[in-house]
């Protein structure tokens, strides 16, 4: 146990009180950096024999299991007495890591969930100590003008090509906890646009948030539009648009979750435009290839759109939250003002008093925005490019290997990290079954996709360093796993499995 | 710079793609606590330089200032090479440490913004290096262990006193980001409950998101009852719930946000039962109260409501964000129940794959539960106790310095921990000009209640070892400021403001 995590265990036992500011005890101040730092290295340690006992993508036996485990690891959830700083940190902060599914592990390759980059892990870290909360000024001062600089910069990678922008405006954007917010905001604005009676129209491509931001907001279930080759049909779209009259939302999506593949933005702008109904691209999964010159192609037409969801917490590298709603002129945010005379009276703003409540519909707000600003700085365009780049061509190299196996079906040839494959002539509860043994046995973390009928085991390539030897390892594993489901027979799993 | 800041500089560079997996790049896996280890250090150093640069609890210049010195450090926000990772950290953490309001410092003390414990701060990093995503199993096997244990403990500790629950079912929580969103939620398990004619009922003291919560929902505009007394008057809501029918949500306070005061919460309960309304309770700032023995007594009735705000970024000193909402039956939260096949599939489920999406309105989701848990465990439920009446009985050390001065007006004995003050026979514009005077100048960090039909300084004491002395320097300097602006002259400020 370190200094300070004693010093702590002392002061809440029976110091007497306030007489003596414990050494320690706060993570700001002059003090903060030093009280921070042996509690630091003993995360780092735990974190390191954490991983190492886990041994893997994801820890073994299943949900009952793991959950055994933690529950032994922790214990009484809140004990009388604490234990002190370190002894806390190094049992929980091992058995979280112990208990990971890791994307930093290419056989964890389920979800749009990416490994985080340690330069933004470790900005991160100075937004939890020092706290600022980006609801007024004099709780952020430094922050909100960052935030301010980042939002603008990366607004205008999305619209910066439009011309004009529509209203002459500046393009902005707002943080947001990902893209299921961002999608509701888009959402909102249509809604505060059209009134109460706006439809929401998409794609059965669209995200699930798509159709519970509707159904928060008040509004009435989104018109869904058959997508039976996967993406938006921009006639389909037409005749939908036509069926609800011109108060309504488009929602297409540049990165489906599913599949991976962009809707046909250029041609679904075109027809929003002539029916005068607003679009929102969700491109939280897509958006980040505008950091690349050679894949930014695949998103021509989002510049089209009236507001735009990207995630840096998907082919960004952020650790969770990074999103961000982008639109193309930041008056348009003005659905978002709001009044508290505590955070942005009249003679504050009159006085030069920024006002920041209407950036987000929180209030109290965590500067996400610190660690994508110190990513960008650290990696540049070209660096961020490259790491997009290297996720997305290793999706393509993943589809080879796939289409080499005799045994399985690879769905089609990503567009962007997404590679969809079964095994040939399998049953849909094989593809599931495979996907939860190689779960149980802490092997890999395969996601899956109901598409043309059929299951399908989803890899999402996010990694941004994985090496062909290792999608070839995924192949066989899953190919192994396969043969062995389907012949009945369990998989070698391994003594510790279970118990 | 460090090796691995150099290494990634390279890879952004020009390293063939993909030819050597570059050190020091990613967080998690086997190597991300080696990686983190120098990056951390780095943003330590830069932590304690800015705040040695800002040497107070704000930095010096007001907005416009601060504003040129943050985008003078920033430079090119989205270079086209990078700068590597130890230069844009270094750079970026000690811009924004610099231009921080730290509530570490006993000076800063104008909102419920708390200064975060070190040990809290320290578990964050694990959170972000780990990056797991609460919305499905497959992405957070450990952590939604943790999430359910911590959740189900903190539940116990609002709804564990209330016999029998209602329904017989257990109490949960969810997390959240903040006090809006749990207002939020407790809008909407009205809504849902009550159906889209749900009439929600506050008293003028309610926080700003319960009038923004309805607005969100698609729900009528809220009736405000008056409180002018700071406190809802419990005649009054059954006045109001007769005006509007039964088919309502009467939303109370415990610690309002300007006054720190607590509705009359058994008499509001009886109103509601008595009307068939539901009751939900805003205790984001007062929650916290429940760890103390001598404290709890003042939140006796919360147990009452069908759903309570709590917030551990407030009297609980973690980092933001770490919201709770509070339910005495589980069962409740079906309400958010939420399919999409690609994270909850049904076979999955019946599988025994946990089903995560419905605990909660985001989909991604990082796991603040981590540290809270972490500080639970740390310090125990005496250790959290302590800190708690800390704050509150500095309160009542400072309203009492306030007293003793002639030149000052309390406005009543502090409920919580919040103080509210003014200059005797000085206007509002006086009492706001300090205030904007005192943030320019980097010397305090006051806030502002207008109650009364005048306009007072708030102090919401949330440092949990503030001294004696400390508190007497902030009203000495606030007197001081006050006769200097009476009398229309400068307050000396040094060479350094406005430079």
């Amino acid at each position: 146990m370190s200094v300070s995590a004693a010093s702590v265990v002392v002061s809440a036992r029976g110091a007497a009180r306030g007489a003596v500011r414990d050494a320690g005890l706060l993570a700001g101040g002059s003090g903060g950096p030093a009280a921070l730092r042996p509690l630091v290295g003993t995360v780092l340690d735990a974190l390191a024999v954490g991983a190492g006992e886990r041994c893997g993508p994801l820890p073994r036996g299943g949900p009952e299991v793991v959950a055994g485990r933690v529950r032994a690891a922790v214990g009484e959830v809140l004990p009388e007495y604490g234990v002190g700083s370190g002894a806390a940190l190094g049992v929980l902060v091992r058995a979280l890591a112990e208990g990971a599914a890791d994307p930093a592990d290419p056989l964890c390759a389920a979800h749009l969930h990416c490994p985080p980059l340690a330069v933004a892990a470790a900005a991160d870290l100075a937004a939890s100590a020092l706290n600022p909360s980006l609801d007024s000024w004099d709780q952020a001062p430094a922050a909100s003008e960052l935030e301010a600089l980042v939002c603008g910069e990366l607004a205008g990678l999305v619209f910066g090509g439009r011309v004009p922008a529509r209203g002459g405006g500046r393009p902005d954007a707002l943080v947001t906890t990902g893209g299921t917010e961002s999608n509701q905001l888009g959402v909102l604005m249509a809604r505060e646009r059209f009134g109460r009676g706006v439809r929401v129209v998409c794609g059965e491509n669209a995200h699930h948030s798509v159709h519970r931001s509707a159904w928060l907001l008040g509004l009435g279930e989104p018109v869904t539009v058959a997508a039976p080759r996967g993406v938006l049909d921009p006639a389909a779209v037409e005749e939908a648009l036509a069926g609800v009259g011109g108060r309504a939302l488009v929602v297409a999506t540049a990165g489906t979750t599913d599949a991976g593949v962009v809707d046909p933005l250029p041609e679904v702008a075109e027809v929003v435009a002539r029916c005068g109904a607003r679009l929102h691209v969700d491109a939280a999964y897509g958006g980040p290839l505008l950091f690349s010159e050679g894949l930014r192609g695949r998103l021509a037409g989002l510049e089209r759109a009236d507001s735009v969801s990207v995630d840096l917490h998907k082919l960004g590298w952020q650790p969770v939250a990074a999103g961000l709603f982008v639109v193309p002129d930041a008056a348009e945010l003005g659905v978002l003002d709001h009044r508290a005379d505590y955070l942005n009276a009249d003679d504050d703003a009159a006085a030069g008093l920024p006002d920041l409540l209407g950036r987000s519909l929180r209030t109290t707000r965590r500067p996400d925005v610190l660690k994508v600003a110190v990513t960008l700085r650290a990696l540049g365009r070209r660096g961020l490019a490259e790491l997009v780049e290297h996720a997305c061509a290793a999706a393509g190299v993943l589809a080879g290997l796939v289409r080499e196996e005799r045994g399985l079906e690879l769905r089609g040839w990503p567009e962007l990290s997404t590679v969809l494959f079964r095994p040939v002539g399998a049953s849909d509860e094989v593809v599931a079954e495979v996907r939860r043994r190689l779960l149980e046995e802490g092997r890999a973390v395969l996601g899956r996709a109901s598409l043309d009928g059929r299951l399908w085991w989803k890899v999402t390539v996010l990694h941004p360093r994985v090496e062909r030897g290792e999608l070839a390892e995924l192949v066989k594993l899953v190919r192994d796993a396969a043969a062995d489901v389907a012949a009945g027979a369990g998989v070698a799993c391994g003594a510790e499995v279970g118990a």
